[in-house]
Order: C-alpha cells, then structure tokens, then sequence
C-alpha cells in the first residue's frame, strides 16, 4: 500500500470536503443536508453497508433533541436545499448522523473510527482577517458555524473511508466508521453506545483537530486524557406578570431569578481536588418592556475534572437555581438534558503511533500522552470499548489556532487534514496483525 | 337626542366588538387586522375621511417599531387573514391605526377622542376560572392578549363613533376620533401629535377602564393626574464567545453583563420626592449552551411621579448598565426607543361630568380628581392641546377587575362598556354650547 | 407673660447650649454625660421632679439596646467625663434619658412636650466649608456626631423648661417634658410610653428642625404627617470557614451571602401603594483574608408610608434573607430590634399656631399641613396620647440646610432655635384656657 | 549520634510545647509572647546568637503589619502577660519572630531550617468533639487560634534547636533556624530574605504538618511543588452618607460596592491554563442602619498555580472592583498589602530523604514528589537559596486531619512531631559530607 501517494492524492479532496461542509454547518440533530452529503459520497465509494436514522441510533437515548416544530422547519429546510423526502423520511424527528461498516471477509481486527459532524450556534465573523471569509468559503448559514473544527473532522473520515473502499482487498477483519451528530453537548455518543456499535469492537481511534495553540502542524498526540466529566441542564423560572408600573409589587419576577441564578453559577466556589467549569450558556427571559416578566429560561452545563468533581458542581448548581428562584419568590424546574463523562486513553496506542511517525514524512512530533481539558462525547465510546476488552484511543492533530474553539474567527490549516488522514490509516494499516 | 335610548341600543353591539377585538390582539405597530376592522366599521357607519398610514402618522417620530422582516411577516399574515393587499399597502411598515373626522358644517367647538387599539405580548391564561377563556372569546394568538382593556376601548370608540354618525345633524362644530396604536411603552401618540390632529382641538376626552381594584361599574372619574413620565430604552451587551470548557478565560460574558444589569436596575434608589419605577422586562443572550454568551440584549423601562424623577431613573440607569458592562469587560450601546411624559388634566372638567352625572342612570358616582399612577401615552395629546389653549381631561371607568392589568387573567365587566359611551357621548352633547 | 422678651433674652443661652450637645454627641442608649448635663441644667431652672432610668423608662420596652460590655465602657467613659457615679448607678444598664414635670397647682391642661437628644453613628467633617468645625464647635468624639439636630432639639428644650420654670405662677395645668434618649432606629419613645407619660396629657407637642432643604427660618409647619411606620432588624449569617487556597469549597461563605442579601434587599420593588424604604446599614463579615468567612452580620430598616407597606418591605426582607443564605448553604437568623409606627397630627393645631404666629415677630409663614417622609419615634407618643383622648402635632421648624440629614455635613441655621422655642411656649401660653 | 534516642527522649516536650503555643496563640506581626517564649528556650538550650526584630528582618518589606494603634495594644497585652518591657522595645513595631545561628566552628555546609510561628483570626471550637477542647489545651484567646499547625512547627523547630544545640560537637558547618512571623498572608517571608539570610545556605529545609487529608503518621514527602502564586490586596470603597428614609437617592452606598464587588470577585471566570483562587475574607461597611453606608472596606487574595495566572486574577480583581464602585457611583482605591510567588524544591533531596527513611524507624512512606495547591511564604525564601546556588525543599509530615486547614476544628496526631523531627535531624546528619 502506498499511504504516502494517497494521501498526497487526496490532500485536495479533503480541503475541498473541509471547504463544503464549512459552507454549510447544521447544528446537532439538525444535520439533515450534511448526513445526506456524507452518505451520497460514501455510496459513490463504494459502501453499501450504510445504517441511517433509527438503524444508527438507539432514539430513546439522543439527549438534547429540539422540541418537534423546530425539527420539522430544519426538515423542510433540508428539503428546500434538494435533500430527497425519501432519505428525509430515514431522519425523521432528528435521526441524524450515519454508521458505515466494511468487511473485508478476512479474519482480523474490528477496528471503529469515529468523526463528528455538527457545527455550533455562534454567527461566523465576516472580517477581512477570518480566512474563510476572505477566500469565500464561510458559513452560508448566519447564525450557525463550524467553530469546533467537526467539518475538518468529518473530511477526514471521508478520506479514511476513501482509504479502506480503495484498499480493502488488501486490509484483514472489519471497520466500522462512525459519522456522529450531535457531539456538542455530549448529546449524541450514547445513542450510538446503546445501539450497540461499540460492543465487538477491538481498536477504536477517534481525535481533535486543534485542542492546543502552540501546536505545528506534523505535531501529534498518541493519546490523550483529561475528558472532563460534564452535565448539561436547562431551568425555567416561572413567575406572575403585572402592570410595571401601575403594581410591580403583584409580580413575582422570573427574570430577576434567571439573572441571579446566573451570576451566582458562575461564582460556585472552586474546588481544591481539580479542574472545573460552568457556563450559563442562554437566558430568555420576559415577554414586554413594561410587565414584570413571567417566565425565563436558561441553558447551562456544569464540568469536573473527574465525575465526582463535576457532580459537586451540579450539586451546587441545583441549591443556587432553587435558591435564586426562592430570592425572588418564583418557581423554577430542573432538566437534565445532556452529560458526558471522562475516559482515558489506552497507553497501549504509545508505541504504535510513535512506530507510524517513524514511516510517516507528514509527522513531525509525537506527543505520548496529552490532555484535553474539555468534554467530548467520544468518552462514551471509549469507555465502552475498554469495558469490553477493546483498546481506544484520542488523538489530538496539531495546528495553530488563529482563534480559540467556539470562536467566531475559529480557523486551523488545512494541511492538518492530511496529517490526520496519514496517521489514521498508517494506524489502521500497522493494526492488520493484531487482534485484542 | 335619547342618549339613554341610544346607549341602550349600542350595548350588545359594544360587548361583540370588544369580544370580537379580544380574540385578535394585535402588539404595537402590526395592529394591520385590528385597524382594517375599525375602517370597515367607520365605512358601514358612514365615515368618509378616514386617514390611514402616513396620512395619519408622523412616520419618524413613531418609536420602537419593529425590524422590517418582523412586519414584513406580519403583514404576511394579515394578509391570510383577509385584509386586501391595497389596504395593507396604505399601512406599509407599520403604519397601522387610524383617523377619522366628522364636521357638522355648523359653527362649534372641535372635540377630539382617543381610543389605543393595541395589545400585550402575554399568553391568555386557558384557566376555567377567566372569564374569556370559560365563555370563549380569548385570544386565538398565542403570546399575544388583550390585558390592557385597549379592546375595550376599541369598542367604545366605534360606539362613539356610531353616535356621531347618527346624530350629526343635531351636532355642531366638528369632530376628530383617533384610533390610536403603539399605547404600550408610549411608542404612538407623539405621532399623532406631530401630524397636527390636536393643534386646534378645543376639547380632548380619553380615558380608560379600569385602573383601581376597589371601584364599581357605575363609578366614573371626571379627571385625572398622576401620569407617570417615563423612558423607554434597549441595552445590547457585545463581549466575545469562547469555548465554555477550554478556555472560559478567553470570553468576554454578555450574558453576566446583562444579568448585572437588570438586577442593579431594580435596586436603583428610591427617591425621596416622588414616584419612580424601572423595570427589565426582556432579557435575551447567548447563543449556545457551552459557549460564552457573546451577545445580550434587554428592553427596560423607567418611570417616575415628574420628567425630572424619571431623569433620574434615566441617568442612574445608564450608569449601572455601563457599569454592568465594564464589570464584565464587555461593550454596552443604549437606545432609547420610546418616551412618556406626565399631564393634568384640565379641572374645568369636573363641573361638567359632574353635570352629566345627574342626567344619566348608568353613572353612580363621580370622582372629581383622580391618580393614574401609571404612564399613558395619551400625555402628549393632553399637553399640545392644552399648549393650544384647548382644555382636556382623562376619564377612568370603574369597573371590578379579576386581575391587575398586564396580568394573564386579567379582565372586566363588560357592563363599563356602556358607562363610558354613556359619560362620553353625554360630555359631547353638554360641550355643544361651548367653545374655548 | 413678654414671651418676646424672654426669647430674645435665650437666644444666646440656646446657642451655647447647642454648640456644648454638638460637642459631645453620644448614640442611643449611652447618652450618660447628655442626661447627666440636662439634669444639672434643669435642677439649676428649680426644677425637683426629674426622673431618671428605670423610673423614666419601661425596661423591656427599649429596644436595640448595646450589648453590656459595651454599655460598661460608655460608663466608664462617662465617668471619666466627670459624670458622678452615683448618678451613673441611675443609668446602669443604658437607662438614659429623663423626665421632668411641674405642676402649677392650679387646675388646667396637661401638656406634654419631648425632645429627643441621642447622635448618630457618623463621623463629623473637618472640612472649613462645615460651619461647625470652621467655628470650632464640632464633635470631640471620632465616628458620632449630632447629624440629625437633636443638639438642638435638647437646647430648645431647655429653652422649654426655663419659660415654664421662670412663668409657672402665671401658668395653669402641669407639665411633663420628656427628654428621649434613642430616637434614631426608633427604639426609644416606646419605653417612655409603657412607662405611662402620655397617659393622662391633654395636649403634646413635638417637633423637628429641617426636614425640608427650601425652607427658611421663620417658616414652621403647624402639623404633619406622613411619618414612614418602620421595622429595624438584625441579620446574621452562619456558615463553616475553610482554607481559602487549599479547599475553599470545604468553606460555607457568610460574607457572600450577606452580599448577595445587602444586594437584593436594595431591589425590592417598589410597591404601587404608595412609599416604601429599605437600607442595609451595616455589613461586617469574615475573619481573616484567606479564610472562607464564617461569620456575617447585617443592620438594616425597612419603612412604608403606612404599617401594611412596611409589612410588606419586612416579610419580602424575611424572604430574600432566607433565600440569600440559602444560595450560599449558611444559616441565617433575623432579630427585630426596633419599630415605629406612622400616625398623623390633629388638625386641631393649625387654627392655634396660625393665631401664634399673628403674635410672633419671628414666624414669617405658618404651613398648615405639611409631610415628613421619613419615620420618627414621636409617633408611638403621638398615637398613645390620641388614643385617650388627646390631642398632638408634630411641628416642623423650617430652615435652610447645608447638607440632608445624617450627612457629614449636615447643619442648620442657629436662628431656628428661638424660632422654635417662641411657637412652643406661645402654643403653651394659648392652651391655658383649654382642656380636652 | 544516637537519633532515635534523642527523638523518643523529646517527644514528650515536642506535645508539650506545641500545647503552649496553641493555648496561646497570636496573629501575625503580634507575636510578641510566642517570640519571648522561643528566645527562652533558645537561650536556655545555650543559643548565644539570637537575632530579634530589626537585626532579623527588613522592616519596611514587611506586610500587612497591623496598625501603630493596634500594636500598642497587643504590645500592652503582651506586658501584661509578663514579657518584660526590654525585650518588648527590641520588638516594637511589630518586629516579632527571630533568627537563630549555630557554627560548629568546623568546615562544612551551611544548612538553614525555617519554622513559622503565627496563627489564624478564627474562634476555636469548644466542641467536645475537638482535641484540643476535650483535653484542656485550646486557645485561651477568643478570635484566634493555630489553625494552620503553627504550633506544631514551632514546637519541632524548638525540637531541631535542641538536637543541634546538645550535638554541635559532632557537627560540622554552620545551622541558620528561621523561627518566622506573618506566614499567614504571605507577608513575612520576604522580610527575612531582604534582611539577607538566605544568601549564603548551602542546603534550605521547611515543612508543613498535614496538607493532605488521606495521609498517615509516618508518611513523609521529600519533596513538594505547586505553590501557589498569590496576591493579597484591600480595598476601600468611599461614598456619600445620607437618611435613608427622607433622601436615599442623595447617598452613594459604599456598602453595596462592596458586596457587589464581593460577588463578582467569586464569579471571575476559571482559566484554562491552571488552578486560581479568590477570596474576600473580610467586609466592614456602614456606620449605622438608617444612613446610606459612606464606607467600606474588604480584605481578599488571589492565587494562582502560575505568576501568570495570578496576575491573570488581579486584573480581573481590579476592573471588577473599579466597575464594582462605578456601578454605585463611588471611589474605589486598591492596596496590595502582601504576595507571594511560586517556588520548585529540588528533586536531589528525593534520594537524601529515601536515605533517611531507611534508617528511620518513625518513617513508614516517602512519597517522592508531592504538591501543596496552596500558598506558602518559604517560596521567596526556596526561590533566594536556588538563585545563590543552593538546594532546597519544602516536606511535607503526613497525619490524618479532624478537619481542613482553617476550621474553627482543624486539629492534627501528635505523633508527627516526633516524625518531623526525625525526618529534619536525620536529613541533616546525611548533609555532613556535603556541600553545594
């Protein structure tokens, strides 16, 4: 196999993948046209094994997913931008994302890659300075954006699935590749996890583009840590409007409740065991100017270091959101919608990738072990292929960062796809031997 | 002329309208359904000059009119409810309300009347308890509602309306009925009064229902004082996202600016001389639940017993919000988006409703001097007539209420409706001898 | 009687007299050199019946009464003051202020008169622009300072007390002169009620210097009203220190809570009946900078312009101190420590003092009913002294003012003092013939 | 030498003097009686060469020193509890704590050993539950206590002078013993390095007792890292007095400043990059409960892992609290009054102690590397020694904890004492050979 004449071959391809899914970003569960684009180019390659909508996904365990109305306008949108109904049907009420399986008919390993495909809620800068606006590939959407690099991510796993379509008479066992919606808010590893994808699994490889900022393109991380345990809940403040001028006393203000709730989420003490985090995230609030508003609405997600330190913070977080509302004499509820927990990479991935480095030109710098510092979905994949007897690992591919994640001038060199690529399938090319 | 006859004969049509107006609440400035009504009726009734859009508006002094997509959809609807697009197009970016006038021919005075036509952004209460909801005629538009009575005046208006059209030939002088739109957050009057309609008004009536908890139908006030000035004004907070997990520390949080803000707004000082008020009423931010909320927008209110309390009001709460802002490293920008100003009703007044009094049934008990202890818009109208040497007043209708005003059950006897055009067309017939 | 000439003739005493209370201002409850210096004052006029401590004041009544160990160094300080100890053993325990009365023996009314002498806990400016400190008659005593004119009230009195002593064989009736020690906080006139002072009057007179910033000497309003109805309370919060660097969240922080407390308290709302007040006073919290504070305490008052709106100031208060301690997992306990109730002067004055003022050179312009707008202990007098049968008025002696009440800067013009004792002792001469 | 002799024979005194100093403990700059009682028994163990108060530290890189007032005080107290007066004037201003020296006369290295002697603002339990209390030897000075092992490191460095004094014959080099005041708030450290005896130590040794919750007697750490970078400022708010029921709005509250400023302070946003702290620890605002509060005063810290992360905090401390005084309309001005830096023990103590606990019967664990996650005032003297070219390390004496660092019931084994010392004199008996 030369991996090093395909990846050159492919580099194009990839900028240009990376270049249409940054056009056209589709927040989680709504991922209708980019599923519809993926499947489209891994049928053109080849697959015939591809698992859609409720084949994919176990429903019942999607977190997160927006209320009915808002999935049928993205559904008419996605129709509009020339999705069929038929594959519209397979998606219905947000069955978004995809699972592509390949059998190569020859004992070996079961190796599982996973790519996540969603963008996030933030409007993309339109400033001289950003790249892809400069050179014209920005978000046509306003209001949505690839801010976390997931277009990136979803290019590169069409360039391993171009691999293993071009190479599979010459791969052993089977790959199953895993194009994931809904990674932001951990809302959408479990539902893959509990359709059971992960089960049989013996390698499984997943990374981030990014992550660092003093990072060279060639640098990368064999494997990664620092997952940080997460919960992510919505609370509503439900109160009394009045005339504001004419009584304000008769009004029980929620949206006073929402802001103090707010404030004081933000001051949750710190915590002498490790690393946590809180954000409230959105707050609606209030229906007119001059009554004393009746209801708010907040979105907020709490993190730790580990799943105790974060369940201190939601902890915390359930007394100050009860005591906020109990401030300004208002009801408030509680729902959690999303949670993610930490994982840890098997060390086992060291010596390999350091082995793939060595044969790679694209490689420049491997670092053992790395941190993320963040949440991120793929730690319920991991977690359930090592309980399984399976090795997993997060790879983290180099790059500098013109701006942090979820930024709205966010961007990365492209050349980073080609060294994701190099080192995905040199991985999975050195795993042909070994079997867990 | 048989007032009572005549009032008697109107009642049932006064309750249908007001019925009828309740379940198409229309907010300020997309008052397109409510304003096409009030034209059929006054063309039914014989109205001939009836002005419509910039005819009847100063179309830049009106303030916080939405953005044009906001009207450009509810013009869109109003459409699907069956206004004709040639009339739509008389009221083209939210031109709506109208007025109409009536001359006798003879020598007399000019008397004027205002009637507000629109409603609250607040969802009708379903409960079996409220009145409309249990007989059936509540709002059909969800986050929309009468809660204010403007239906109510509507109805009074056409009754009066009706009796001028009747009775003109008995009458002398001449007549100006101003349905006026944008009430709520005093958004609408000074347009009115740019366009001319009270510079040569002799007598200017308005009122409104209700207002006090304690009084009965039957009571009526002949003036009234207290009209709170006030301010109205949107603070838009712009901070920078960043990713909530990785690098919170990158963010600049709108959203905590916002918050801030409203509750230091309403811990704004008492103050020793008089009345004031301040109320946050909207409060939107963030954009995603694990990014730093880069924007925040709230819409406030302030008011007070005089224009100098409200100063007051104004400057303290420019300063918190621009506190707010700096405390959270964010940018802050004010907009003042509607004003109101305090009036007093002529006393000149008292003698005559007084006077009406011992001619009618319907009325119990006469008020002389009463207290709003609220804005209302009408203040403008109030002031350049009297500037003009005109004389005006500012009636209430007592009338039980089950709730407060701008309250989600609010509501009233609809017997009050009678009272008014009663005390109304009865003070019309009085001021016949009379000019200033 | 030459009222005229007896005023002219103390113009002088009451200004020294004045300046010597300003001088040494003492707070609340240890007004021991005060009363000490009123008694030598008043045993030197003739008088003999002066009641001192326990038999002036009902014990359990006073309220917000320091703790021992700082009443024992108040008497320590007093007597090396040069307050007699035998006359401090009167005191003991904060039982300051006195009663004196005087019988004519002749039949007549019983007229009760009371000033208040207790300072506030402020430190005086030594600016030059402050007339006190640029004369050289400010306060001796670092953080007290008569702010609130009770060194004028006790120079009056004394004025009082000459007239009555020099004329009680041209007088009829008898005399009580009450000398109330804490006024401020409202934790004094009660005492003196349950004492039974006010039980048997016929008339009572009390009365304010300033109040109004526009006023001139001469002006003096003949009643008022208007006084707030008042609760003074004490909050404390209890939660667990910690390291603040090593597990700060091992720590349950008071200070903060007390904050968030102090924060919210200030943004009750506002009420549409009519006026409401609230301050949190005082804040002390913490121990040591990098400890989680365990400990905070809070002074604070609510006050509305009649008892049902204070309630409804004091039980939002009660709430929002609960919900605060609450948000930050500490124990909070509330302690009423003081109240005042709201009251109203007879009407029955303004004839009477408008027929003083025809007689005085120095009354320029009697207000027949003017406001107070703040709260003021006279009123538990005011209303005893109604209740069986009296009649009372709160007077107000108009002057130009420097600065408001309690500021560092506060003063007046020394004029106001034979102002005030000439309306006093002409009301006395005027109500001779009478009897409620 | 016969260490395990000595060590058995002293472990009696060790509990004896640690219970000494904890009856009688004294904040920092105040430790005028702990000071005298060390000299003591310096000198009665034969010390000649004892340095006290300004020929042991700098004066003015002394922080946080208390008040001249204030010092008199304590050094009245400090009279009256039999230190005589000439040693107390050697001490004036509190110049507290010393340093003592030892030459063996021999060639050899210079070995410093630091110990601190301060304790904590905080009320001790009387909880049977506590030690301390249940025995009889709690602090017998209401407001303050060793919360923080202080006690115990004195007694040990008192355990060190004896072993060096009783063997200084079979010594070689010379011994420097830091017994150091006002390591509570980082403000004494500096002080003694400026005053130039760290310049010239070969091999610098301190330590803390506890630090970790899960630890045992006999587990020792070799060496330990991550300091915390620290800042310790106050800051005074300023504003106008004024009656809080007649004028409010003429006030500029000081008091809400401060609490605003306080809840923010708690809110600065978690960085990505490390671990940070804040606290304010203390709060005194308001003269009185019915003035507008004029003044008020907070004590808080910052830390951080990093320089960097602490001046990350202090900015953000200083916008907060600017924008805190400018959300109330009143001054702010900022002090930093101590800070403290991050420091690194050399790893070639980690064999040396390894060494030592093979021979040490008390020693049961070397843990070889550990981290402290607080601050620690021996950073500045750690950071002198390593730029002069001399080794260091800060140990840490392992023993269960009743509870944190700075709770009213944080107590400690006794037992370490003896751990202590034998850890520090046996390190000291394997320096013999060695010199840098």
């Amino acid at each position: 196999m030369n991996i090093k004449g395909f990846v050159e071959h492919k580099k194009e391809h990839l900028v240009t993948w990376r270049r249409q899914f940054h056009q056209y970003p589709e927040v989680g569960w709504t991922e209708f046209v980019t599923t519809y684009k993926i499947h489209q180019t891994l049928t053109s390659l080849g697959f015939k094994d591809i698992h859609v909508g409720k084949e994919a996904l176990s429903s019942d365990t999607r977190m997160g997913v927006p209320p009915a109305h808002v999935l049928k306008e993205e559904e008419e949108r996605a129709l509009s931008e020339g999705v069929p109904s038929s594959f519209l049907e397979r998606m219905e009420g947000g069955h978004t994302g995809l699972v592509a399986t390949l059998d190569s008919g020859k004992k070996g390993p079961h190796i599982a890659l996973r790519f996540d495909i969603d963008a996030l809620p933030i409007t993309e800068s339109e400033s001289h300075e950003h790249y892809p606006s400069r050179i014209g590939f920005a978000s046509t959407r306003t209001g949505q954006m690839h801010a976390c690099a997931h277009d990136g991510h979803t290019a590169i796993g069409l360039g391993v699935a171009s691999f293993l379509a071009e190479h599979i008479e010459q791969l052993q066992g089977r790959y199953t590749l895993l194009f994931q919606p809904a990674e932001e808010g951990s809302r959408g590893a479990k539902s893959m996890v509990q359709k059971g994808w992960l089960d049989e699994v013996d390698f499984f490889l997943s990374g981030h583009i990014g992550v660092h900022f003093d990072r060279s393109v060639g640098d990368v991380s064999a494997t990664s840590g620092g997952f940080l345990a997460t919960t992510k809940c919505d609370a509503s403040f439900k109160g009394i409007s009045a005339h504001a001028g004419k009584a304000p006393e008769k009004g029980k203000n929620a949206l006073l409740a929402a802001a103090t709730a707010s404030i004081h989420l933000h001051g949750i003490s710190r915590h002498g065991d490790g690393k946590t985090r809180v954000n409230v995230g959105t707050l609606h609030a209030g229906s007119g100017r001059n009554i004393i508003p009746e209801k708010a609405e907040i979105q907020l997600e709490t993190r730790g270091a580990t799943v105790e330190l974060n369940q201190y913070m939601v902890s915390e977080a359930e007394r100050i959101i009860q005591a906020s509302a109990a401030l300004h004499d208002v009801e408030a509820t509680i729902e959690i919608v999303g949670d993610g927990v930490d994982a840890t990479s098997d060390e086992w991935f060291i010596p390999l990738i350091e082995q793939v480095a060595v044969k790679s030109d694209l490689i420049q710098n491997v670092i053992p072990k790395d941190v993320i510092g963040a949440s991120e979905d793929a730690a319920y994949m991991i977690n359930r292929v090592q309980e399984r007897g399976g090795k997993a690992t997060y790879l983290i591919f180099g790059t500098p960062l013109a701006n942090g994640h979820h930024h709205s001038e966010f961007d990365y060199q492209e050349d980073v796809l080609s060294v994701a690529v190099d080192v995905l399938v040199r991985a999975i090319s050195e795993l042909q031997g070994n079997e867990v």
